[in-house]
This record gives structure tokens, C-alpha cells and sequence, in this order.
């Protein structure tokens, strides 16, 4: 199969859709805006080796991964997906299979959030699987969700328990696209990020967009079982703190709001936490039994990484 | 230099744009969208040792390349760029440098465009670079121009003399940007792609895209000092045809606009050239002296490849 006769069986799995005027196969796709709305964009990448590990993971996780991280920025912005571009490298031997497989995980993820495959580029190389991918999309009700916005007093919210991802979650999280739009309807969002760096690194992401800082409450942070199950000396807690690819959202609402929340739990299946306080104090810390000290926002971040 | 020093460096040399209400540094830009107008959007990616060999080229033209072709392809729809988003997976080693040389290519390619870069990925790993970029952009005045639409009876016409890029001009274009939306103030535009796989391949596309076929005459085409220069055994003529990444547009107009464009000429610095008529038949001919024969549609098209 070569390059045109992948585009045709793209082709064939790309149903016309209202937004995409046109899709796989022409020079440029053609999407339809929707009057005074602004498109949200993110692009990703994953790499075999540094994000994955192909003989273990397999084409299809890695492609449900590409997208998924993708649909999780939209919707740290309480955005909607709407259409996807992406583009792969494929190493040689098996290649036919490896793209069929890594198209149809993406379809798996992008498909039931309505989000549409509408091109891409597909290269083979001598090299590792690389797989690129750009979500475009548009704003919730309230408008584009930044990071920047958080004020001295509000409140920290997560949406699910947090550390340990390394056991699995990194490749089968479903991203948070409809707890940040169903949130809107519920209260205002000051400012929003979604987890992928670790809670303290991502928290601390929040600050510095906000001018503010923030204390984190220890004994509030959800820890999921992964975290537990670790076993390598290192704390649930701090696994809950510093491990990165939870993709769960950590939000900024005033008290008010926040008590609301707190009081009729709005997301079908999702215990919201309330982690933490934004302060004046621009720096990062973490209160355990009344004694708050400050700490260093470290998380999955090496150099250049992502 | 760690990643968030590098997003620094970046946003300090992504000013505030009119379209792009926020840059790198979210989770994603938001771009502003202007009423009843679609968006373009196409993406392409570079390997190492595929598409260049970094130690003979450098970082910096490979940036300047993989903003191009992107760009060209605005330019095939008769469009206008608009905003850049690039994903990088950078090897181990110099990191810095070819991180900064490769962005300072894009921009060197995007800013006499009006293009920013709006937003990107990047990483480090044991591999080849790689460098993806999407690039969005607006329709010209006549809307976006398909592969689809020319009529048997319209005129090929091309931008400029094809064959022998591998000699350098596949590095150093100028994507047909201006071109493409310059001709739309002088001719209907029925159909148009830019020249990436070969006169004859790309032709051949907008045939198949069309639904009819073409007639190439051997004299009239364009052929570049490079394609003269190559001393393989192949004609010039077959290099004009069937030779990569010339990156020239290709366009069909009906006879009464040919006419119009031939006798004004109304691209400054480039020569028109009428270098086929399309017909009902769907194949592609090529005709000589008098004598027209069936040509295959071939050119650099390896499996999976672009």
C-alpha cells in the first residue's frame, strides 16, 4: 500500500462532516468557523523510546495516547475538539499494519468526543515511530479557559485522584473534554490547566500565569491506588505531587462557587477535590497538619521535554 | 536550557498579533477568527536522513524548508498564512543550538508572509530530528481553490521552470504565497496545487480530482537550468516532468483567462507558462511535435512517502 492508496482508505473513514468542509487528500483541509468564536490549537508529540515503548504498548495505545493528549489541552481550556491533523513517522517493516493501527486508535479517542481526523502527513523513516498531532477547536460558554486568572483566595480543585500514571493511566486516561465544558455550567472558571507535568509543577503553572501563588492541602490531595502500589520509597503523597500525565484537570474558582461544587458534586462519576488556596505570596506551598511550608514545583519536566 | 526556558525564549520573540489573542504558553493559542471565513489548515513533517541530511544542510534551512512546504500549501489552495504551530523531537547533543537555529529558520520563512508561530511541542530523544508543522491560513478572494474543478477545455498553466530541485531549490523556494493570491485579482481560478510530486503527478491529481484528464505539451513546459544540469542519462524534459519539490503552482483556467494571462502577465518576476490543456478523456498525454502519446502519471511518490 503507498502513499495515495493510505489517503484513499483514509478517505473511506472520514465521513463528510458539518464543520469540515473539506478533508484528507486536497492540499490544505477546509474547516468551517462559527461566527465571532475563536479556534483553540494544540499540537503534540509522541516519540517511541522517550513516551513509549512500541513493543510493549502496541500501534493502537499509542495512537488513542497522541490523541488524547491532544483532546486534554482542549479541554484545560473548557473547550470542544473538533477536528485533528496528524502526522507519522513510520519505521520501515510492518508499516501498513503500524498505520492502520495507530489511525484507528486515534479514531478511538477522537470519535467519541466528535472530533474529526481531517488530514495528516505519513512518512517512512530508518528512525522510531514518531506520531505529531493538532487538535483544533472552539471555546465552551465561557470563552477560552487560560491559565492566567486565578486571584489571592480562591479555591484548587482537581477532578480525580492523581499519582502513579506510570502503572497505566498515562496511555488509558479518558481526557477531561466533557467535565470541562459540564464545569461552565456550574461555575465560573477563573483559570484552568490540565495535569500533565505533576499536580505541584501544574499548580505552580497556574501561579505564575496569575501573578499569585498557592498552599496545597495535604491531607485533601485524592491519591489514586497507583500511587499506593508503588513501592520505591518514595510517598503516595509525594507520587500524588510530583508524578506528571494524570490529565486531570486543576481549577481556580472563587469560595463561593466553590462551596457550590463542593456541596452538589456536578460531574457524573467524578469526586471533585479541593486541594488547595491561591495566595498573595507568589510561591509554592504545601500545608500538612496546620504546619505550611513552602516547597519547589518540581515535576516531570526534563530538559526540553514535555 | 530546560524546556520552559526555551517557551520563554520563544514568547519573547512572538509578539502580540492580531490574530492570535494568545500565543506559546497555554494550552493551547486561541486564534481569532474572522466572520464567514473558513480556515485552512495543512501539515507536513521533515526527517532526518530522509528528507535532509542535517550535517550537509544545517538546522537553520531545514526550519526555513519545513515552514515552506506548509506554507506552499496555503499557497496551492490560494490562500493566506496565518499562524505556525511546530512539534520538534531534537537529538541528544547541541540541543540548544539546533533548537534555536531550527526556529529561527521558521521564522526567517514565516515572517515576510505575516505568519506567526503560534504554538508547538518540544523534545529531545535518542532519534533523528524531526520537525512537524501545521500551518492555518485564510482563503483568498475567490475562496478556497480545490484540486477539484478544472473542465475539459481549460488551460494548465505553471509559475515557473520545473525539474533538478534536488540540486537546491527544494531548500531554498519561496513558496508561490503571493502568487496564489495575486492571480485571483486576474484570472477565475478553477482549480490548483502546488508541484510537490512532479508535473506529471500533480497534474495527474487534479484530473482525478476533477474527473477528466490532460494533455502536456513536451515544448511548452518550463524547464530550470538544474533539470539541464543533471547528467543521468534522463532528459531534461522527463526531470521537468517527473522530478519533486519545484513547489511552482499548477492551476487550470479556461481559455478566454489564459488568453488574458499570457498577453499581461501579471506576476511580477515570473513567466506564465501554458503548459497543458485538460480534456474529457481521464489520462494523462503527453504530445510532441504533432504526435500525443499516453504518459503515466509517475513521480516522487515512494510508499508512504511525501
Amino acid at each position: 500500500m503507498g502513499e495515495f492508496d493510505y489517503i484513499a482508505w483514509l478517505r473511506a473513514r472520514t465521513p463528510p462532516s458539518q464543520r469540515i468542509r473539506v478533508g484528507p487528500g486536497d492540499d490544505c483541509a477546509v474547516l468551517e468557523t462559527m461566527p465571532n468564536r475563536p479556534w483553540l490549537v494544540t499540537t503534540d508529540m509522541l516519540l517511541e523510546g522517550s513516551h513509549f515503548v512500541l513493543a510493549d504498548v502496541g500501534p493502537r495505545r499509542v495512537g488513542r495516547k497522541a490523541m488524547a493528549v491532544n483532546l486534554s489541552d482542549i479541554a484545560a481550556m473548557g473547550g470542544r475538539p473538533i477536528a485533528a491533523f496528524a502526522s507519522v513517522a513510520l519505521p520501515r517493516g510492518n508499516t501498513e499494519v503500524i498505520a492502520k493501527e495507530l489511525y484507528l486508535g486515534m479514531l478511538d479517542m477522537a470519535a467519541p468526543f466528535h472530533t474529526d481526523i481531517a488530514g495528516g502527513d505519513t512518512n517512512t523513516w530508518a528512525g522510531g515511530l514518531v506520531i505529531s498531532v493538532t487538535v483544533l477547536g472552539e471555546p465552551g460558554p465561557q470563552g477560552p479557559i487560560l491559565r492566567k486568572g486565578a486571584k489571592p483566595g480562591d479555591w484548587l480543585f482537581v477532578t480525580g485522584p492523581l499519582g502513579g500514571s506510570i502503572l497505566g493511566k498515562h496511555l488509558d486516561f479518558t481526557p477531561r473534554v466533557r467535565e470541562g465544558l459540564l464545569l461552565q455550567q456550574h461555575a465560573k472558571l477563573h483559570a484552568m490547566i490540565d495535569i500533565s507535568d505533576g499536580l505541584a509543577a501544574d499548580a505552580f503553572h497556574l501561579c505564575e500565569e496569575s501573578g499569585c501563588g498557592a498552599v496545597l492541602f495535604a491531607d485533601a490531595i485524592p491519591i489514586s491506588d497507583a500511587a499506593h502500589q508503588i513501592l520505591d520509597g518514595t510517598s503516595p503523597l509525594v507520587h500524588a505531587l510530583s508524578d506528571g500525565e494524570d490529565f486531570e484537570l486543576a481549577f481556580a474558582v472563587d469560595p463561593f462557587a466553590g462551596e457550590h461544587l463542593l456541596n452538589t458534586q456536578p460531574l457524573p462519576g467524578i469526586t471533585l477535590a479541593h486541594v488547595g488556596v491561591f495566595v498573595e505570596e507568589a510561591a509554592l506551598f504545601l500545608e500538612k497538619q496546620g504546619v505550611r511550608r513552602r516547597i519547589e514545583p518540581r515535576g516531570y519536566a526534563h530538559p526540553f521535554g514535555k
